[in-house]
């Protein structure tokens, strides 16, 4: 049984690749699939679509192409792994913890104790929070064997 | 037609009220509801229940009977006010949005010009994006009449 | 039992009103709802919201926020009658047509034995194909009474 | 990860093959399905079912063969590319574009600036609109990369 | 708790009256619906739409026009009773068991014992085999007290 | 704001009612319903209905006629409560808040602590667990203000 | 583009194994599947299973394991042909055409034109009507191609 | 065509082995899922993750982590197994068939005679009732020869 992960979230730390990697090491039967985590290419992902565009509508355009990959990715997953770290504000990550909640996606959290209380919701409706990549790939191990 | 409003996200400004007396005052056929917005007994939702709990889980039981309200309360509304003020994480808006947006409920983001940029994700979904509760009143006004 | 009907497509004629007096004269168990009618203030329909748009944003920002009414009208009706005249190219109406068929909603369409041939896709999920006001009235009694 | 394309509308320009031989080029993980494109046999597809028919039924009939094939490409799916020339009515195009947004796929308008208005419904829930087979090759490129 | 009920099947005996008469002489909180029981009406019911038609036509106008009515008992019944006489075919009566087991909906089939074997797929769905009319009232009694 | 609330499980004990009656007593805007709590009436809801049957099969007559009244509680319901005694094997309740779980009810469950451990698979998905009826009403009383 | 094929319905003539054979001389990318197609195995499906039964539970318990597999069939299937022969009630063919009607499975129905009146409803929600086994895999052809 | 099998419940016995033993010695098309059935292990599956927790937030924990493997299993089965042993509340095995229920899948229930009053709900939903691993193997020979 193979198992298909998305990777959703914070992109300015290894997380994923850690993840990834400590999977291969165990080699357990996983795909992991992430939206675009090139910051600057995301944000241009509708510059070369009419109409020409700034501010508001510059970002509408992107965040719409950008949206043909993720929603696929979502509906596609077995299993979500949603990260947040200490800064910016991450909505998108909330954004796709609660499309995987409608869905009945199983969701894991990764962060910091210090977060805790701002994502009570999310945390909620998840089906475990880990703290390390390490703790994410434990349990890929655990439910993939 | 009646419609059922849903009014999610910022707690720490009057804008529920200002949307609501706004539609009272043009007699619209609007029902407006929200999840609890009294932040202490909100966070103390679940304090009552066993077992006696600190930390993520006084937040995660909490969460979960906050959930029992919030989860009837998308899923019966015609249309979802998600409003992003400008401190704090509001992740819990940002999941609303989310299950809106997987739910094919509409949506219509309540927010400032700053924070476009890390919201583009959960515009791309909206139907409409106001900068002031005026502008919802105006919108539910043209969407009800 | 009462029925819902939603009244899709051209707005250059007095189709809808013969069809709602059809029904009134008759007594018939019947309410009907469309999207906003009126041509000029349905393209401006979100001309108050920011930002301030032209073109193919312009009219982005306006169907969205018709979208919020039309998507309500569609997901609540009963029958949906969807009338496609002589003039213009009233994708809008094919377009509710579609999201009828997916959504399993059972439609009339109403137009002249002239276009049946650019129509036989939408033809073929509908459920009834009338060419007068008269002949929908006629199915809205047989099926109500 | 594979992607699997549907190309609906417009049969009377080779848009459909340069996006094929442009995807090709580039080696992209993606499948192309589209309806019968040869206008005379797509016309004819139940003229050899009983019973004989001309006008409406013979219509009916054949789009009904047609629709057994488009209703799978539809729903298998992951992206969907819908596009509008300049000439005919192409209900049939706007019709795709709203089963695609009732069943939640996401899609691609392909049109001419010209044309922007009468198709304002039809983009307010698309994730693209292209003006030239290359940008929807480029789109391609982008999310399957 | 009011119970929508949705009566279907043979049209030559007076079962349908028989559960109407036995649940109103028990007050019981139901409301009845049935597809157009006049035969000859019904097989007429599309004759005033164009294009006239005779045979295989006439029928699929006419059954396409009671389809409006019957897909919509269905989905808001909160149970159906599929009767099956003696005579006849009976094949809508079946294929409307089809969609009940479908969409979920609890159906009882009311029939003589000399029909169990044709019905047995019909009945591995059903709710209950009831033989009389006095017995669907026995359970709709006891359903709804 | 009406909520509707399925009470499922154990009929030993007078749990409901003291539900019921806190309930009234607050003035709570909710509705009670349940199955039949009659353990000898519910084992005999079939016995009138042909075949004539014992041991499994009149098990199975029974449970199917109580079926439609569940399935119809459960799909109606915006809360269950579901409760666990100390005694027999209950498997109808946790049979219930596995549908509850699949169809996306949010439910409370009510029971001892000494059963917290068999009860863990139910309890991951239940919004709150209750040790008293009480609870239950402060709940209730808390979710719907 | 692989499509797979369930065939429903008459067992006593070798219609199946036409379209199969017709099927496999074109090389078409098709699989088929049927329900057992051996009259008395099928009926003595649940024989070895406790209880011992006769009649009206034999049946049950037969059709319910039959039931087994033609769950998964419609469910996996592209297209369904659903065969009414001169003989015999048939329901379970009508049943299994009410399923892929509310599954939006498209069907093609096979029977002689004497038939036509009863069968329909059952034709109004069928994509196409085939008088012979040559005719349905005519339409294979064409859509598979 | 190949068949998934969720193999639910009991732990105590080899049944499980049983039946894919006996599916192997007959080549079946089928593979075989059950949930961690290691009791230690899976009391244990949330231990290393973050709060340290004792009683019911550990079982919770562990409930949860294991509910992401059954969540999956149970989804993309086509025939569950659903075993009650003698011992035990197995109020899981329970939660399990009505989750089954709830989504369609079909499933065989496995237990002695001595306990089916209490499982007659269970039942009343299954699709068989086998005595012994052997009439699951002989029911999944039928299902999938």
């Amino acid at each position: 049984m193979h198992w298909t992960v998305y990777l959703s979230g914070e992109i300015h730390s290894d997380w994923r690749q850690q993840i990834i990697d400590g999977a291969a090491a165990l080699n357990l039967p996983v795909s992991f699939h992430s939206a675009n985590t090139d910051h600057e290419a995301s944000d241009a992902a509708g510059d070369f679509l009419a109409p020409q565009s700034e501010g508001f509508w510059r970002d509408h355009k992107s965040a719409k192409v950008n949206g043909i990959r993720t929603r696929k990715l979502i509906k596609d997953c077995d299993i979500a792994v949603i990260r947040f770290g200490e800064k910016y504000k991450q909505w998108n990550a909330a954004f796709d913890a609660g499309i995987c909640a409608a869905l009945d996606k199983p969701y894991i959290t990764l962060h910091d104790e210090k977060i805790i209380h701002p994502l009570k919701e999310v945390n909620a409706e998840a089906m475990a929070w880990a703290t390390t990549p390490q703790q994410v790939i434990d349990i890929l191990k655990y439910t993939t064997s």
